[in-house]
């Protein structure tokens, strides 16, 4: 059995977050043939195409790392009804140099987690439409969206739901398939 | 006759930017009754809640800066099909700390710009979903899609073309009753 | 005072349609200095431009209707993550023949109502992108999501909630001040 | 080599639509392995939950023919920033009775037609919302949006626009790769 790697970029910042707990979540309940790393995109600097001159080291390192990945997992947050800056950042970078797109044809997936009550929908559906242009074939179901997730975690930053850890399991199994049918 | 102030936010960094030669037309074709600036957003850290505590310098200038206008004139290129994240991050930056937004009813409008064909659609109406949320009122038409606008400027990023420019003189006219309807 | 005239649109057919109640809910709770009535849209045909020649009562009633009105309030449950067929149909057909738009400049809310958790959100922004076309300003905050809309109803389709009913006279006041500043 | 049956949903009604002559040349120009048919949607009465009692036979007739099919192309216009009202409800149409979903994994493309410059990319893209939530994996790459069609045709609605042909022929290529990897 082949086992596929697959990048996580996580677009919050903040020690604490709530997405960067659901995304280790999902690190340990992956399926066996799916190998699941957080991939750091809060150093990268804002893109800005002069900057292509003097390549920024992040930069380079972002890149090289996503064209070695066989697929991406989104875990985002909502800011203001859309994608937060630094993932919007990660995914402009990733796509440049022009003619150099490194997302190119690798299978995605997209969690997008909120405290608030309405999934974060904007920011899941936001991405999926970036996701078009560099040809990131975005699983269509199941959709992911999780609500209230100041509930659904202990102190320690562990899922405390079995509802949602078992919708997670059935999440990244589908998306193990997903892969499977669509990976290079 | 009062005089709106009004900050031009430009979704793009780069030195020769088609958007920035577009946002400096604007200030020369702006009428009597808007005062228009841009204002720097390529400075300002992706926003991490983290950060609220020690407040970088250059947040805090721009939350100042935003305060300060009566409306604000969004002119952004389209980068994978939605919003430049030097953009979508000078909105959230703006929108913050929670309970102050800073954005909060002042009237706004929207130019995408971009060398290709499609208008930047996808960033212009990104933008306007954000905005939403941020409570800033954005004119409905005219709608201002700019396409291929390397054929607009001449070398030293001035206007050639006579109907852009008749284009954009109507749409600041309408953005100026725009403004003073929904001025604060 | 002067007396606004809103036309209701409600995006769903059914006779016990949850949107309908909340419509209903709406003429009783708004302020005094704004009408609301319910326009149908059910018997609209699907908009095919060949008809123009012969022109269907039902559209000519509706253009006229819509004609008359000081502002419009769209009330809509989503279907597939955006706007039901139905009232997208009586956008398109308001917005006919070319060049005589019967929207335009019309100060617009929206409400989107579901029986689910994600309060309608693909159809609220979906409906926002095509009035931004038709020129159909529409109230920024505050945004109105209604999620799990059958426990607020009553068996008379009255409202039950204290809170939904504070929500939605607060909400119904913003808009009374957004028609008054944007109405023709 | 297996052929894949394939449905054609067309967005415009009218008897000299843009986008049927488009649908045709599809047909034409589509690989051996690929039989396109294109299936009526304007004799579908607006979705109205209340009518699966009677079940219209238009409805019976649409479902069964889409469950029938191997993958689905929507060949659209834009109307009003959006998708037409006609196939929003071929799509909430095909999506019920409540837990029958008829285009359940059915592999998807879209492209957008129009006579204006934008490629209608609005209806592109809010189409591309709506089928994630009904399971259909819609291909990203290329993207197809149709700009000035009037100059692509004749007057008997044959294309004489030699790139257009070539593109489409591309990506109905790519898009029979989709179908072959994505296919129940």
């Amino acid at each position: 059995m082949k086992t596929f790697k697959i990048a996580i970029l996580v677009g919050s910042l903040r020690k604490e977050s709530f997405n960067k707990k659901i995304a280790k979540a999902l690190i340990e309940l992956a399926p066996e043939n799916l190998s699941l790393e957080i991939i750091e995109i809060g150093n990268l600097a804002l893109y800005n195409e002069d900057l292509e001159q003097e390549l920024p080291i992040e930069w380079q390192q972002f890149r090289t790392a996503i064209k070695a990945v066989d697929g991406v997992l989104f875990v985002t947050p909502e800011y203001n009804r859309s994608v937060p800056a630094v993932l919007k950042n990660a995914v402009d970078v990733g796509s440049r140099p022009y003619g150099k797109n490194n997302w190119d044809g690798k299978p995605g997936a997209i969690i997008s987690v909120t405290p608030g009550l309405l999934g974060a929908f904007g920011a899941n559906h936001h991405l999926r439409q970036a996701l078009v242009f560099v040809n990131v074939p975005v699983m269509a179901q199941p959709e992911a969206y999780i609500s209230q997730v100041g509930n659904l975690l202990d102190e320690n930053g562990k899922l405390t739901s079995d509802s949602t850890r078992d919708f997670l399991v059935k999440f990244l199994n589908a998306y193990a398939v997903w892969v499977e049918r669509n990976a290079g």
